[in-house]
């Protein structure tokens, strides 16, 4: 994925051009912190695919593509007083750094510095990349907020638990890819069709997110396998369990179980029900449909266009 | 002020006409919630103002002064988590009637939703009111660091002191103004004086807060006198106090005063040491400038004109 590669160093570089050494340093030291603990920037990647697939300038895409990325970071900021996670990436969450105040107030500051790098594009352009921008904004926090009442439901059903990941996490690579795309001068239809190629795509990629959880090998996931198990947490996996066989579901819920024998035999139990199958099988549908959408965004780059392809069977069916 | 609650109650019911009635409940509940607990609606008024000064059709103007209030109340309702304040003009805070967690998101959300009501306008206009807007929105977010910062801190400058409450509270002000101008057709000029006039009367507003804190009629004010002095909190009397007599400041501070007897005998001390009268002198100059830049915005509407300057005196001098 070599285009990738480069488009993750542009902006990489982006970042490393832009000044947070602002007063108050209590509001901004956090944003650079958040910033430089990584990530893939596969997002951000995105919107300079997007730009480009059209034969868009990238230099034209690139402070988006950084409000796209400090969007997300913002995301990870609030969710992680939320959901009080003390970790991210492998460093102290900003809240436990620095305190709840001050993660509060310099994530607000993030969703204000996104707006900023978002409006750094063509004026003709900036209203239908600024709608875009808002309404995935707003589906994120809904998201959030579905995700935090799942927890003390016992109900969730598949259609909800869908909505739920495609609010939370998969509209963004949707959003990255369509901003992306009118940047780069996609018409309305070949924009719109990039944005479904996303949401599919990052569908399928949470799907196996929770496939991984279960099943993946611990060495390459670099965590525990069965952590949503030991949590009780609502994967997919979970919900076709009670759908397919609810009395057997219910019996393994009685049991007292507990770490390596409780992930054991709920892997089992999604094995022998099916829910396991019916996953994938969902998963396959989606990479399915994302793959239809990209077929649908006319984009001048068919190299890229054929990269974006292998892309979505990546999230699809990555490892790790 | 006549023209005033007509702008009121055109925002009233521009208000009344939007949908927070929306799934999840729990991110759009508090919304409708602190959005109906009332308030001056001093803010979007101005934006109607900025806009009719200069001929505008005030229909253009509605959205985006919804746009500042909604703004506004997404910054008390994570002013007050970070406060941790109970009560938000006699009822219950969002975080205090829901969750920290569903206030933290429901404010996200507002921000977004802010953003979404301020890009309403004409989009030849729309890069520079985002500009103005965004700008505004990241100062305020210094402007309540900065207020947390000097909570432990003894040693605060007037200098300091004034370019916190600008930026925590002055600023929308001048923001609110500026964008009524822009979508009312004001030259640069015009629009950047009546910003000019907007934030050094927001100023003034907050100088008369700390004075009336002090010195106002309990009766009028509606709370207690002397709240600040009580919570040591640090105002414009407290720093100038400190300035011009650090011995007699410090002496009182070593005295173990407590209740009414410590709010009359720092009152007493405001007042012969000098700072009352400073403070007063402070308002005066500031309520000056903002008449100044005034003059400078040549908008069309001059008995409107008139009672923008009459609102600023009334900021500078009310008794409640």
């Amino acid at each position: 994925m070599d285009r990738f590669d480069h488009y993750v160093k542009m902006v990489e570089n982006t970042l490393a051009r832009q000044d947070f050494d602002l007063d108050p340093i209590e509001l901004y030291q956090p944003i650079s912190y958040i910033l430089g603990l990584g990530g893939k920037r596969l997002r951000p990647a995105m919107v300079l695919a997007g730009c480009e697939l059209f034969g868009g300038n990238l230099e034209n895409a690139l402070l988006p593509s950084l409000g796209i990325e400090v969007f997300h970071n913002f995301s990870l900021v609030h969710d992680d007083i939320m959901d009080d996670a003390s970790l991210r990436r492998g460093k102290k969450t900003v809240h436990e750094k620095w305190n709840t105040n001050i993660a509060i107030l310099s994530g607000d500051a993030m969703l204000v510095k996104a707006y900023q790098y978002i409006a750094e594009v063509d004026r003709a352009k900036l209203p239908a990349i600024l709608k875009v921008f808002s309404k995935t904004a707003l589906e994120i926090c809904e998201g959030q907020q579905m995700d935090m009442n799942f927890e003390s439901r016992a109900d969730v059903h598949e259609d909800e638990y869908l909505e739920m990941i495609r609010l939370k996490t998969a509209v963004l690579l949707g959003a990255a890819l369509e901003i992306g795309a009118l940047i780069g001068g996609a018409s309305a239809h070949s924009a719109e069709s990039l944005y479904d190629f996303g949401v599919n795509a990052g569908l399928a990629f949470q799907v196996q997110d929770d496939l991984l959880d279960a099943y993946g090998d611990p060495q390459k996931v670099g965590k525990k396998a069965g952590g949503d198990i030991l949590q009780d947490k609502k994967t997919l996996l979970m919900i076709y369990a009670q759908d397919l066989d609810e009395s057997g579901y219910e019996a393994l819920q009685k049991q007292t179980l507990s770490g390596e024998e409780k992930v054991k035999a709920y892997c089992q139990f999604f094995e022998t029900c099916g829910a396991k199958a019916k996953a994938e099988a969902k998963r396959e549908s989606l990479l399915k449909a994302s793959l239809e959408a990209l077929e649908e965004a006319h984009g001048k780059d068919l190299v890229l266009k054929e990269q974006l392809a292998q892309f979505a069977q990546w999230l699809s069916h990555r490892d790790r």
